[in-house]
């Protein structure tokens, strides 16, 4: 990102832009990549630039995960990524789904691979190891973080909600709540609606990433009534799968931008 | 590494040669770089390549964090630092600390670039999502794997202990013991104790990585004294400043191979 917005100023201009809470998540998968390209690592950054011009009308965010980029070792490619974003959607916020989390001088550098390395606008982090692991991101007081906070998987109640004790996935709300910081939000997956609505009981106002709709099973109706602030917003619904890999046809990109469309409908911004 | 050898099999042989549990930790820091070195990313492999071939004989595995890489942007260089150890030091298991922690398919891409981009022996994993984070790993029959258990950061209580139940760091435990398998260990940091105690009386005969010898305070003494097993063994000591970055005048190496020695002869394994 260029300095001029906070990643929170480009929330906010990208919803008025485009009218929606859709983020649109970039996890290319070589074996779904479509018919005009060859299935190798060298098609990944052409392939998400044209999902990015494709769905930039219809998504208030983009979501790249480091995984997908790492397992090819495409670092560089991801960061060509960003900056293709930054340079043709200014004002179109890029989070870095990398989940990273360490302590003390190793976290500072991880916030420096995402902040300069990557250059993105927001990243998220896992807080397992403790505050002190999330506050050397907060330390770059324009970028966002999202911190961990309750995920959708089958496995994710193992650690996260434990028998007898209040949820800790309540004290990590509360905690981010806490800071009133607008630039710090929190990741809390779409398919456990009651947990989501404890979740935004406990931080009423906190930006809230969302994961979950789409293949993995969620209804963007659902999670608008229930996980949206007083506002009508404070929500970025991530969809990945369901927009950029649902045709390996040469003509993919009308099925990508129709996708990216009826999800943005389903999504828009309540004023 | 190459498959002739599971990584518990390198460990064991990289016992035998080094006759010590000592873990050289290669976090190279650009401010701390000696003075045959200019202080910048071009100097990171070369000046890792040194302190590999000054400790190898002292070591019984090297852990590259991640994060001081990807800082950087040095991906590639990790990746031909693993090979450079592969290469001269075959039966020494190189860890990657990578602390990585996501779910399905993307676990999966985690895994990958663990054991394929880096080539790796063992992995750190983050389980705070679920076991479902651990398992892709797992997967991977040869490699090895350590499952964040307990750190000794200032603010590491807060999610890895709850009052009023079994601690969290008890439950991981308990589940990695029961896998029974020689290759899967435990992160357990050296500050605590009677903690790390405890969690050796949770899985009596797990192989545990320690950070927290050295310039964070732990003794070795102590640490083997509560954290090997009934065979006087079943430890990876991880040392990092406290070897690397002592000293930056031009005899740097004469300071890195003395402090290796040292803590190795803290570290030896009782026969």
């Amino acid at each position: 990102m260029t300095d001029a917005h906070s990643f929170r100023e480009k929330v906010e201009l990208a919803w008025q832009r485009s009218e929606s809470l859709l983020c649109v998540g970039l996890d290319p998968r070589l074996e779904l990549l479509p018919a005009p390209f060859e299935k190798d690592r060298d098609s990944v950054l052409e392939f998400c630039k044209t999902i990015v011009d494709a769905t930039s009308e219809y998504a208030c965010a983009f979501k790249p995960n480091h995984a997908f980029y790492a397992a090819l070792g495409l670092e560089d490619e991801l960061a060509d990524l960003v900056e293709y974003i930054h340079n043709r959607y200014p004002v179109t916020p890029v989070v870095l789904d990398a989940k990273r989390g360490d302590i003390d001088s190793t976290a500072e550098q991880y916030a420096v691979e995402a902040f300069e390395r990557y250059n993105v606008d927001a990243v998220t982090v896992n807080p397992f190891l403790g505050w002190d692991t999330v506050e050397p991101f907060l330390a770059w007081e324009n970028r966002g973080v999202f911190v961990l906070c309750r995920t959708s998987n089958k496995g994710s109640a193992w650690l996260q909600t434990q028998p007898d004790i209040d949820p800790v996935y309540e004290q990590i709300a509360e905690r981010v709540d806490a800071l009133n910081n607008p630039n710090v939000g929190l990741v809390v997956g779409a398919t456990n609606l009651e947990e989501l609505r404890e979740i935004r009981d406990y931080a009423p106002e906190t930006l809230l990433l969302i994961p979950g709709v789409g293949i993995q099973g969620a209804q963007a109706v659902d999670v608008l009534e229930t996980g949206c602030a007083d506002d009508g917003r404070e929500v970025l619904i991530n969809v990945s799968r369901g927009i950029i890999h649902q045709d390996q046809s040469t003509n993919y990109l009308d099925s990508v931008t129709a996708n990216a469309r009826e999800y943005a409908s389903q999504m828009t911004i309540s004023s």
